[in-house]
């Protein structure tokens, strides 16, 4: 896992170097334009889906929703998908029930893109257009290269769809680097005994605070849960007291922005706040881990580097191991 | 909270006798036949909005998906929205970011309905269409009867759209008073010190369980968090043992069925397992809580009922006061 984690600045560097395959499958798309986006995804992915949910709302103006395969695969549906983009999002591209919905979108009308880690899966064979992510074989059971990487795919994927070049993003190798020498290790040793954990955040990095919970939750075990900044104020601030860690991602941009008071109301009940993010030194907290500062759209790649990191060392310093954690296989198959 | 819980048969019972007025909307939708959905909410609303995702998709066959209304109300977007029907869920009908979403989205050319439990709310009025959903004024803080009552009112909006009379329906008033006689005592001394608490569900029951998890975490101040059955076996699966209680819903219709892989996988990792709904006799189970049959879509209306009443026994039983959890009002404003 330790070893994945430091590929990533290799990895999105790479990935920025070809941008052009992304423009190519952009252009497969603007041939056939969707009125309305839908993303299917599991797991990690289904993280990196929800960030691309945002995307396409924010900077495609199209109306997107994750999909729920269950609808297809069990109550047997068969919606009307003509106009609509369906994006398929799974590192192994080997989960049955993507595979199902995404077969059975294209028969009903999807133009449908595969976005995987393994060109030669059933589901990058199943969808018309497909993106590698490229991130190498990955290992560790914990998806850290893979999600990041996913990210940036999406992110060129749609930025191109919308004209861009992608030179927002140019950077984000060096930045990544820089992300990795934060300090985590004080978090580490404050987490150390914590049990209840709550991850935070809005907008774009909803998606880093539900990614954090998953990392935090499958390899060191903890109960970790994930809320958006407006959710966790509809009921379960209550369950937030002093013995509970919040893990807040505060970025620059117009999310983080919206979390002060979120942080307000977590700071009333007493709870042990660690932001993180390239806005973490402006919220009240116990700990903070800056992120450098990047385009608000593309926080969520780098916001994430440091989580993993104290993942992986609180998974260690409580007698885990990380790289294979218990009753979890790399490729889990839903129906 | 417990009169509240007990008012709930009346108040379905109520609901059906006026389906004329779910049929009235009806039409109005099918005067502007939608391509796509979008259902907006915050809070148990938003689980019943998830419901009601999988009945447009399944009953309906139209693509649907929850907004994430911080798109527009933060990040400024403005999508296209023509052929797109909007579903906005409030029990208050007052929170503004729902406001704002539903204004901007009817401007960008979506049919707008407003399901409120409150008629003179902004939200009611600035929606083409709405529904009541005819509760009576709820004064405990937790939401019980709306809940139930959003549920059973989205269920007749829907089926009045695809042209049914609401007759699955029609005996949920006696039904939902038997499921009120379950017996919940056990499972209140059972759980008097639990700490970690997973809900899990598939299909239209995957609903049940985030509301479940919303409910103990917000009257109890237990940290529950809810998992599709399918997503718990991708990695939070790992975080479950013999410490953890797990609420798995089990109807005998297809998302029941779906979760029997899942109970193996728990039961293999020693957790302790609290089966409710109308197949909780045929898994394996420390404690079971039946629920009366009805047709599958239904049973989500029925489920949550002595899931409430644990709440409420579990909030009590641990020194709490259901009434006023702390840290909440009942309107919660965000932006």
């Amino acid at each position: 896992m330790a070893a994945e984690i430091a590929e990533q600045p290799a990895v999105l560097a790479g990935q920025v170097a070809r941008r052009a395959e992304f423009a190519e499958v952009a252009r497969g798309i603007a041939r056939r334009p969707p009125r309305f986006a839908l993303l299917a995804a599991r797991g990690s992915s289904d993280h990196a889906a929800l960030y691309a949910k945002y995307l396409i709302e924010v900077l495609l103006g199209l109306p997107a929703g994750l999909v729920s395969p269950s609808t297809v695969t069990l109550y047997g549906a068969r919606p009307d998908l003509r106009d609509v983009l369906l994006i398929s999002v799974s590192q192994s591209g080997g989960s049955p029930d993507l595979l199902e919905f995404t077969e059975t979108a294209r028969a009903q009308g999807a133009l449908t893109v595969a976005v995987t880690n393994t060109p030669a899966s059933p589901l990058h064979k199943a969808a018309e257009l497909a993106v590698d992510i490229g991130a190498g074989t990955e290992q560790a059971v914990a998806a850290t290269k893979t999600y990041s990487a996913t990210l940036l795919a999406l992110y060129l994927l749609i930025d191109a769809v919308r004209g861009g070049d992608g030179s927002a993003a140019a950077d984000l190798g060096a930045l990544a680097e820089q992300a990795l020498q934060a300090d985590v290790q004080r978090a580490i040793d404050r987490y150390r005994f914590v049990n209840r954990v709550i991850t935070t955040g809005r907008g774009y990095s909803y998606a880093t605070a539900l990614e954090s919970a998953l990392k935090l939750a499958e390899t060191s075990y903890l109960a970790a849960r994930a809320y958006s900044g407006a959710d966790l104020l509809h009921g379960p601030v209550a369950a937030i007291d002093e013995d509970t860690a919040v893990l807040a991602v505060t970025g620059s941009g117009r999310g983080g922005g919206a979390m002060h008071d979120v942080l307000k109301a977590v700071a009333e009940r007493g709870a042990d706040v660690l932001a993180v993010g390239s806005s973490s030194q402006d919220v009240p907290a116990a700990l903070r881990i800056p992120v450098p500062e990047v385009a608000e759209e593309l926080a969520p790649v780098l916001e994430v580097l440091p989580v993993q990191q104290l993942a992986l060392g609180l998974s260690v310093a409580r007698g885990g191991d990380p790289d294979s954690p218990r009753g979890l296989l790399k490729v889990t198959k839903t129906r």
